[in-house]
């Protein structure tokens, strides 16, 4: 099987995961200088955005980054255009089967890998062509599939020939090393980016994500048959409130207008839609993203390595 | 910290998932005479029930096995003077904080497991006495919790100072692995235990286990505050429609009455209550108790010996 590292052109098999409206040239770079794949979140921007960002990323980093393209947004065709002009490095995808656009990213010399929530879609996108696959499992911050990471990782990898890549519940370095031995050969992981410090959220949803606990988040919109894991704030509560009346789309669309940006640009922790993993309880302080990267995989070994945690529990396993 | 194999008294580290109305003297006796800890599940039953299958199981196995008690059964009272009187040698519990109970049951002997799905409630039963604690996650069968194992385990293990066992998402050596490196010391597993040959399910309900995909479960009850995870079958559609129509509670009730015996007994795959863990996809056949448990344990050591499934991913993990 393709090794990660290659197919990203990577030090570390790391993913940062797209986050809209945050994912943009700063975190990615930063992400990218650190040995990571940086991720330029294309969802809900328009083309023009796109690539300015792309320019700017490249002024800031000489390593690959990647861009993540919504395959639901009504522009997907002119980012996917973009990305293909530009010859970005690397293409997640999100929302669906990018499969009508893979052979075209892959004459550009674009490395696709599609993020997937269950493994019927990744049996699809492999034999679309896709170079690796992300497994997202439910814990995850934003938009999320039922499956959790645990139980998707495995029947993934038995169900695909190309390297699954997991996400979802991974913050740390016993995240990355429980994601390798559920058969993931490397690891995608949001939440913990969004308190580097070259992330660009205010400092309210920063210091929501490292004040959050194990129960700290909800999925909202579970009704509608779109769920988004979101921190447990009064604007969660309204959400949940509003659709255990039944309200109408509309209504809990227009409750939450404008709240991405009051959690982004404001800080709001009250009323702003700050996206989060369940995995936020383990995220405890702001640090670069590079030492995010070198800190998870250093204590990944470590745990690895540690025979006496197996060895202490009883049986060697 | 106590190793989990000296607080069972069993030769693996495995303690069998409580499934009311399945988890009887037949299955705890091969679990525990495979060197797991088998679990009778009081939950549901009646004290002379339970006396019994204690002493059904006796008759069986020599070796250790516990009880599970649901601690919002009207009985609970009895239930703990049963497993007081009779000695067992293990109890986990379910629904809430044994806290009250956990004094009197330790000065029988028997060692104290609470099966719990948050932190802060992890806490309070390890300031109660608790032996170990059962970190279960969302992909679980049966009742549940919101948090995923992936999520909960770590996050478990730096709040006690208790072995923390792993539930939600096992079912091969794969799974044990990944435990492990999560923090935990154990794993408790159900879903895989359903079709094991001593397990009394008739054959429609294991038949939908082996067949069951990633997505084939569905958290039933959510709306109600009480969410069960069953195979997505014609039950559970009808169950999810009542309560997207926001029916009340007492029409899902009457709907849910006997569908767990229509299960149990009948293997009534369409119309029948099959509690489900979302790693039912990884369960292709049936085999003995004792099978699954070398099994699972032998394939945990390959994986976890097997530097190459990190080496190959780039970077040494």
């Amino acid at each position: 099987m393709v090794n990660v590292c290659e197919i990203l052109g990577t030090e570390y098999p790391i993913i940062q995961g797209a986050m809209a409206r945050i994912a943009e040239c700063n975190l990615a770079a930063a992400v990218s200088n650190g040995g990571g794949l940086g991720i330029i979140a294309a969802g809900g921007q328009s083309a023009e955005w796109l690539r300015e960002e792309i320019k700017k990323t490249r002024e800031m980093t000489d390593k690959p980054f990647g861009v993540n393209i919504m395959l639901l947004a009504d522009n997907v065709e002119e980012l996917i255009q973009v990305v293909c002009e530009e010859k970005v490095p690397v293409v997640t995808t999100g929302a669906g089967n990018p499969g009508k656009y893979i052979a075209r990213m892959k004459e550009h010399g674009i490395k696709v890998i599609p993020v997937v929530a269950n493994v019927a879609l990744a049996m699809r996108v492999a034999r679309a062509g896709a170079d690796a696959v992300v497994a997202e499992g439910t814990e995850a911050g934003g938009h999320i599939g039922e499956t959790t990471t645990m139980a998707l990782v495995p029947q993934m990898a038995d169900a695909v020939d190309i390297p699954v890549i997991a996400a979802g519940g991974i913050a740390d370095g016993r995240g990355v090393a429980a994601a390798y031995m559920l058969g993931a050969r490397g690891v995608q992981v949001g939440t913990r980016f969004l308190v580097a410090n070259e992330c660009i959220v205010a400092q309210g949803y920063k210091d929501a994500i490292i004040k959050a606990k194990d129960s700290s988040t909800v999925a909202t919109g579970r009704s509608t048959g779109h769920p988004v894991r979101i921190i447990k704030n009064k604007l969660a509560k309204k959400i949940l409130t509003l659709e255990s009346q039944n309200a109408p789309e509309e209504e809990i669309n227009q409750l939450c207008t404008g709240t991405l940006a009051a959690a982004v640009r404001d800080g709001d922790a009250d009323n702003g839609n700050i996206m989060s993993g369940q995995i936020a309880g383990l995220v405890k302080k702001e640090q670069s993203a590079a030492e995010i990267i070198e800190e998870m995989f250093k204590e990944a070994e470590k745990v690895y390595e540690d025979r006496n945690s197996i060895c202490r529990a009883g049986r060697t396993v």
